[in-house]
C-alpha cells in the first residue's frame, strides 16, 4: 500500500509459530562489543550458557551446547552423529517437520521406516512403540511440537521402549522448548534439539540441544579430529566418519568441552542473546512460563470462537503455542494475512503441503505471547474479516477474550486470598 | 587477576585474525526488532543484501548471499555443492586452512589430491597450474588469505587455467574479503567465499559468498526439493543428491531467489549485521579501504621491528591484515598473551601446527584497524615484553609508528595541495 523505506524494520506484532519478536533484553544483550572465541571472559560465557541449557532441557546431560546455525542445524547434528550408512531410523510423520526428520536422516545413509497419520493428528505412544518392536530401528526421531498442524505428540513411555529395543530417541522440540514442559531426563529422552526464534524468544540462528551418554558413546567411536590441528598419527575414527565438519557434533562437542579444540569462530552476538533468552526463561520460571502460555492460548482460542472460526485439528492433542484455525469459505487465506500485515502491522501464518490455503496459524510464542498481543491481533483480524466481506459478530471477540483474562485475574485473587 | 563477573562483557581491543571488533553500526543494527522470514519489508531486505554483496564480491553472478552459519558453513556448503562422491579435487595447502579444504573435500567424497609448501610462503601460480595440467581435478579449491601463517596466495592466471582444463575454482575468501582486493570476476573464480568477523567486522556468524552459472549448472542437476515441500512426482535429482541439508545450496538458492521455498528460517539480527557491514565497506569505498589497511599495517609493522622483533614468513606474500611476528627466544608467547589481555585489555592470537608456541599473529581487520589501536597495541606489547625481561627500546616502537602515520599526513597533505 504505502511504500516503506527498506531501513528501518517497520513495528510488527508476530504472531507466527516464530519467528516470533525478540525481547528486548535479549536484542540489548546481542549489542554488546564482541570477545575472542577463546578469550577467558568469552569462554566463562560460553559455559555458564552450557550450565543454564541444563536447566532448559531438564537434564544433568554433560552436553548442552548450541549449534550454530538454524533449528534445522541442530537437528542434523544429531542424525549426522548418531546415523551411519544402513542405520534403521524409524521417523513418524503427521506434519512437514516430521518429513524433514526423514528427508535428513535419508540424507545421510539411513534405512528409514516411516509411519504416518493424517495431518491435525498425533501417534497414540502405543503406535510408535508398536513400530519399534517391528522395525527395531537404531534412532526413533520424532517431532514435539508440530508447528505446521499445530499438535503436540505426547511422548509417555516411547523412551522407555527405545532403552528396552536399544534404540535411541531423537526429539525435535524447536517448537516446544520454553513454552511446553520438555522433559529431557524424566521422559529418557536421548537427544533433544531446540529452537531459538519460537518460545525463547531470540533470533533465529542456533540450534541448543542436548544429548546423553549413550549418543556420546556413539560419537567417540566415530570422532576423527580434523587436518591441521590432528596430531601425527591421531585423530582417526573407528567407524564410519561423519559427512559434515560443520556439524560433527563429535568436533563441537570437543570445541565445547575443556579441550577447547578449535572449530568455528562461535558467533558472539548469538551467543550473548541465546543466553540471554534461556536466563530470561529460567528467571520467569518454566512452569509459570508453561501457565502463561497456556492463558494466552485460551483467551485467543476464545476470541476467535466468539467471531464464528474453526479451529483444525484434533483438540486432545493441540499445541498450546500455535493455534491453527480453519480459513473461512469463501474467504482468500492469503489476502487476510496481507491486509492484516499491510494495515495493523501484525503477522500470522499460513501452512505447508495438504494445508496450505486451508488453515491459519497464530503463534503465542515467548515475548510475543502476552494479553496486549493476543487482544490485537483478534480486534485486528475482525476488522480485515469483515473488510473481506465475512459476516462476523462485530465486538465479541475481544469481550470473549478479555472474559478470560479477567476470570484468570479473579482466580489469582482468590488463590491468594 | 582480578575476578570479573560473567556480564557484562569487559572492553576489549582485538588485534586477532578474527573475531575482530564489531563495528557499532552493526551492533545497533542488530538491535533493531525482529521481522518474520517472509515479511515483504524482510524480503526486501534480503534482495538489497545480495545485490550489496555483489558489489563486495566485485561480481555481476546472480548468486550472492549469506550461508546461515560461521564462514567454515559457508565452504562446506560450496564444496558439498561442487563435490560428487570420487571426483578429484586439487588442494595447495601451506597452511591451516588449506587442510581444512582438504578435510571438508575429503568428508564429501572428494578424491583429493594435494600439493603443499612450507607454512610462510605461498604458491607461485605456475605451480598451482602446473599440478591442474597434471591432476586435471574437477575442482580446485585454495586459500585466498591463509591466516594462520599471514599470507596471501596470488591468484594470477589461476582462474584462466581452470577454464582451460574444465575445473572449478573455489577460493576461500573469508579473511580478505573486505580488506584485501577479491575481484570475482575479473579473476574468473567460480566460487568465493567470505568471512563477517573479520575484514567486515560484523560478528561471526553468517557466510556470504558467491558464485557463477558454471557452479548454478552442477547444482541444477543436483537439485532436490525435500519432502514436505516436493510436490507429487518432483523433485527428484539426475545426480547424486547433496548430503547435507542444511548447507544444500540449491535449496538455499531457491530460499533466496525468487521461488522463496521455505528451508531454515533466516537469521534476522545476522543479517541485519552483515548489511549493515557490508553497506559501511562500500560506503567507504573499497579501495579506499584497502589503503587503509595498507597504512595500518605499515605503522604496525614498524613499530614491531623498531621494538627489535622480526616478522614471520615470505615477506613477498605478507597477507595485509594479519602480521605474524616470531616470539622471541626465552619468551613465552603464551604469558605475553595472557598479560596483554589482562591487564591492557589486548587481544592478539598465537599460531596452529608447526607454527603453535613460534609466532604471534596481530590482525588490523575492519573496525579494529585503525591507529588508535595499533599504537594501543604497540605500547602495551612492549611494556608486557619489558615486564617478561625482554630488552626492548623502549618507547621506540610508538616512535617508529607515529612516524608512519606523519608521512602519510604529510603525502596525504601534498597530494590535496
Amino acid at each position: 500500500m504505502m511504500t516503506q523505506p527498506i531501513w528501518p524494520p517497520p513495528p510488527r506484532t508476530i504472531m507466527t509459530p516464530g519467528p516470533v519478536e525478540a525481547d528486548p533484553r535479549v536484542l540489548r544483550a546481542m549489542s554488546y562489543p564482541m570477545l575472542g572465541q577463546f578469550d577467558p571472559a568469552f569462554t566463562a560465557l560460553m559455559n555458564e550458557t552450557m550450565a543454564l541449557l541444563r536447566r532448559l532441557f531438564r537434564t544433568s546431560n554433560r552436553q548442552a551446547y548450541p549449534v550454530d546455525g538454524t533449528s534445522r542445524a541442530g537437528l542434523e547434528a544429531v542424525l549426522a552423529g548418531v546415523v551411519e550408512p544402513g542405520d534403521r531410523v524409524l521417523v513418524p510423520i503427521c506434519g512437514r517437520f516430521g518429513h524433514l526428520l526423514h528427508e535428513i536422516a535419508e540424507r545421510y545413509g539411513a534405512d528409514v521406516r516411516v509411519i504416518e497419520r493424517e495431518w491435525g493428528t498425533v501417534f497414540d505412544p502405543e503406535d510408535i512403540i508398536r513400530a519399534i518392536r517391528q522395525y527395531r530401528p537404531k534412532v526413533v526421531a520424532l517431532v514435539h511440537g508440530e508447528t505446521s498442524t499445530g499438535r503436540l505428540q505426547p511422548l509417555d513411555g516411547i523412551g522407555a521402549a527405545c532403552r528396552e529395543y536399544d534404540a535411541l530417541l531423537v526429539v525435535d522440540a524447536v517448537a516446544t522448548i520454553g513454552g511446553v514442559p520438555v522433559n529431557t531426563d524424566e521422559w529418557l529422552l536421548d537427544a533433544v534439539v531446540g529452537g531459538t526464534q519460537k518460545c525463547l524468544s531470540v533470533p533465529s540462528g542456533m540450534a541448543p540441544l542436548t544429548y546423553n551418554g549413550r549418543v556420546e558413546r556413539i560419537l567417540a567411536a566415530r570422532r576423527r579430529i580434523e587436518r591441521g590441528i590432528r596430531p601425527p598419527g591421531g585423530g582417526d575414527s573407528e567407524r564410519p566418519f561423519i559427512r559434515s565438519n560443520y556439524l560433527d557434533l563429535c568436533q563441537l562437542q570437543d570445541y565445547w568441552g575443556p579441550e577447547r579444540l578449535n572449530h568455528h569462530t562461535e558467533m558472539t552476538a548469538m551467543l550473548y542473546g541465546l543466553r540471554e533468552g534461556v536466563r530470561i526463561a529460567l528467571e520467569e520460571g518454566l512452569e509459570e512460563r508453561f501457565r502463561r502460555h497456556r492463558l494466552h492460548e485460551r483467551a485467543l482460542v476464545r476470541g476467535l470462537e466468539a467471531m464464528g472460526l474453526t479451529l483444525f485439528g484434533d483438540p486432545a492433542c493441540k499445541l498450546p503455542v500455535v493455534t491453527c484455525v480453519n480459513i473461512p469459505e469463501g474467504v482468500d487465506g492469503e489476502s487476510v494475512r496481507a491486509m492484516l500485515l499491510e494495515r495493523f502491522g501484525i503477522e500470522i501464518a499460513g501452512s505447508f503441503g495438504p494445508l496450505r490455503g486451508r488453515i491459519w496459524r497464530i503463534g503465542t510464542m515467548g515475548y510475543s505471547c502476552h494479553m496486549r498481543n493476543v487482544l490485537l491481533t483478534l480486534g485486528g483480524l475482525e476488522a480485515v474479516l469483515l473488510r473481506h466481506g465475512m459476516r462476523v459478530p462485530a465486538g465479541e471477540a475481544l469481550q470473549a477474550a478479555m472474559e478470560v483474562y479477567e476470570e484468570e485475574q479473579a482466580a489469582q485473587a482468590a488463590r491468594q486470598a
